[in-house]
């Protein structure tokens, strides 16, 4: 008897951890979301210089609270699934592991703080939620797109890729240690910058054949940017042509005429002429009959 | 008799200040922009600093004129509308009165002069008098295509979000703050800097793995911009299309319900129920009756 | 006798000048070509400080060579055109008259090479000569695209326009003049120049508030490119679609229908039934007859 | 006997090293690509300054090892091609070449080390491997669109430098030298960089009409980005689509010749020359009879 009430009380709360169907299972989610935030924001403004004294208290007593609701959490999370060890290794199982133990070695462990920023890692956990909610559906016609997108991308990277590496080389040769081209792994990363057209200019040509060669990568980056766009933009039309019937105002009609009055174009799942209102299907049986 | 008399002479003044169908609405409008675009430069002018005496002179008269102006104009608008507190406390209410308002704030307090740049508010006023000229008319396309891009923008801005959040505690952990990426909100800033690229440059990896994982950014950046694009130039093109009525697959459903058998989208001239067969306006009399 | 003969004299020498039919106007127009580009060359190299002294002196020399050639070319087009006025106050009479007379004045007056800059404007001529070849025909579709796409990107700069005026008013509040943000024009510009993402980093903002507002602009910025682009992009396929006419393996076939053996779908200047091999003609004569 | 004997063992090592059908022909290449990649990455890392003493001679070992592989491939390919001249002044044979060769000549010839970084062209011979692999089949697509858009890009790419020296030669003479404007050719590659968007910011106008300009150029290298972008994604488009067959005015023409009138572009299904109305097919039969 307790092994099936303590099950019943396993499925309840395994229902409101990972499912979003119930009133209680959505407060849940909404509520998590809301610490997840909230969380990154405090590990964002803790690293903040100059902040007064009671900021960092709160933020340290906000950050436990949220510490161990993840603990009990994650706890939950084990007890509630089916193959705990499953869950453990899982990825999200591993973000959420990562999520909440920093806090608890930084305290058994001083000077450890560097890995508290580890806790911004818990944003991915924002995806497990979201996949549960309707913004995912607006992104699927997004996600087809760059899926098929993707050979052509992997192509145009890998020929940015090869530009940047050769480019970068001849930077390097033409332009020297002294303009900031310390070595050729530098000089790509130059390239790359100007290619992508960010330009920050903590390194920049100083020699006119340097600035020449500068001129000629940027009017290339400036075309090759053409090139993902393009593909991107082809791709997403494509991909909106046939999802049209998902569209909820979309109603596929058939080229069925109606044998009682030749009215057309109706309904897939029209039993009756929307003209005359014979039935469409006994019209049939008369010419078949 | 006077009261009718006022009335018309106030339906005449809001003909003049509300409409622009009459030639004197029509020039009211042409004046009312030029002041406002006027106002708007010499704010712009007034900030620069090392003009000669006689220009900040020029300045502050044509800002007493303006302002005069706006203030007749503002009160004109109170008097001649038919719910005055309406009009006060709407949008536009608000712009007028922070248009009219600041010189006189800065003529009673000395030392406010930093209010005077809210006058630069002024120019939303110019959107109010553009909604009656042709100008939007050309960008009603424009309009259309970027509401419907609008939620699956709104997804691609989540992305560009969570991709710099962790980008920017990543740079955060590798370049620390002695490369400038002094705390996370920081990093992130830069993040979005470099995603976009913008690319300042004021902050800027110096690690080598820093300036790895700013390559990938911007390769990222870089491809991530043909998304939006993508998405627009999709939508334009079918927002520039009406074809799709020509298509022979479409028809034009209605959200009209069927009192019978309730079934929906019917198509828009439609006289039966394609479902059941029985009419739909009988069925509206007999609701009605 | 002589006027006529001068006549010729002239008509053949405005042939060789004004007209590429010919071989001789061709290589006019080819030397023309070459002398511009070359001049345009000159005029960048001599800017240059730090060049060996004989590299000023050839390029002294061989700018009063082009001058020479240039003047005898000014000279030439006002004597054998028919109406010299209406030539000289024309906008590519202005250009050569400009790109003629620096080296002139900088002889007569010392001191004003300043003026020798304009000999770039030499440049615009190259349009005049590029008129007459078959580069242009192919931007024709390109200028197709863009001009349809005028009123559309009108409209969006002038949204570019507005949003910098109020954002870069909103830097300047928030920044003020010790970030660099001197003025409201100076935030204006530094405005256009993130949303342009280019991004220079001479003037950059420091506070937190500024850097949020900063990033807001950014990714608007980043949103914004999308639409010039989805619109060009649009209006060029529409600009693309009537061309395929002009494609070689494109025929015109027209609905008009064999009477002998009903096949449909003939080329347009089809004489004979491709079917059945009947005149095409002859069977009108009879419907006709 | 020892003759055919040798040719077979040529043809052997022939099929190895040049095709990548046979197993061990696809694990020479593999090998190959690997070697050429990591040499690529070896004289990226070799630049890099502060290394320890122990990673210099591992790469200096790495190198000689790569580079005595290169020599037996570079004399292998050389005996086992049909005409070793042809191939040794090849576009790849000369890149081998190069390849090889550094490494010897740092070790005839100390202080030559500015030859090695030649070394990283060996990147150009990835190609060669990769001529054969499935990766080009993805880019046909690709490469056929940006065949399709060159003329276009190339019109589009001589306006972007024409309004470059304009605007740079307007920017040398509004801005001087003290600005960093030092002479027209870097006026103008300046432009470059702000018309791309790249703006590093090593340059930067000061003056007030420097920047409104520098804005203005600016918004034009916003909105020519749109140019290019469209070109690729029209012709990408246009690439993707064999649907025109399904335009209801497409009729597929062959190039097929009557033999009695001469008239070509027949519909393919057409039976009658539909110019003198002969049958094409007892034609030809008389032409093979």
């Amino acid at each position: 008897m307790k092994g099936i009430k303590n099950n019943n009380w396993r499925t309840k709360l395994h229902d409101i951890i990972y499912e979003a169907d119930t009133p209680i299972g959505k407060l849940f989610d909404i509520i998590l979301l809301a610490l997840i935030l909230l969380s990154v924001i405090f590990v964002m403004i803790e690293t903040i210089r100059g902040l007064p004294g009671w900021a960092y208290d709160l933020l340290y007593y906000g950050e436990w609270v949220i510490t161990i609701f993840f603990t009990f959490e994650y706890i939950a999370r084990i007890v509630t699934v089916k193959k705990p060890s499953k869950y453990i290794f899982s990825f999200y199982g591993i973000i959420d592991f990562l999520s909440t133990i920093p806090l608890y070695i930084s305290f058994i462990l001083a000077g450890s703080n560097v890995l508290l920023a580890v806790r911004a890692l818990r944003l991915l956990r924002v995806f497990r939620i979201l996949k549960i909610t309707r913004y995912i559906g607006e992104s699927n016609k997004l996600t087809k797109a760059l899926k098929d997108s993707r050979p052509k991308i992997f192509v145009f990277l890998f020929a940015v890729l090869i530009i940047s590496i050769i480019a970068g080389t001849l930077m390097y040769l033409i332009e020297g240690e002294e303009s900031g081209f310390k070595s050729i792994p530098v000089s790509v990363y130059w390239c790359i910058v100007t290619l992508t057209t960010v330009g920050f200019g903590d390194i920049a040509p100083v020699t006119p054949l340097g600035q020449l060669l500068a001129a000629i990568i940027m009017i290339m980056g400036y075309g090759i940017i053409a090139v993902p766009t393009g593909i991107v933009s082809a791709e997403y039309t494509k991909a909106g042509k046939p999802l049209q019937k998902d569209d909820p105002e979309y109603v596929h009609v058939n080229s069925q005429v109606c044998y009682h009055c030749g009215a057309a174009k109706h309904r897939d799942d029209a039993e009756f002429c929307h003209k005359c209102g014979n039935s469409l299907f006994e019209q049939e049986d008369e010419t078949s009959g």
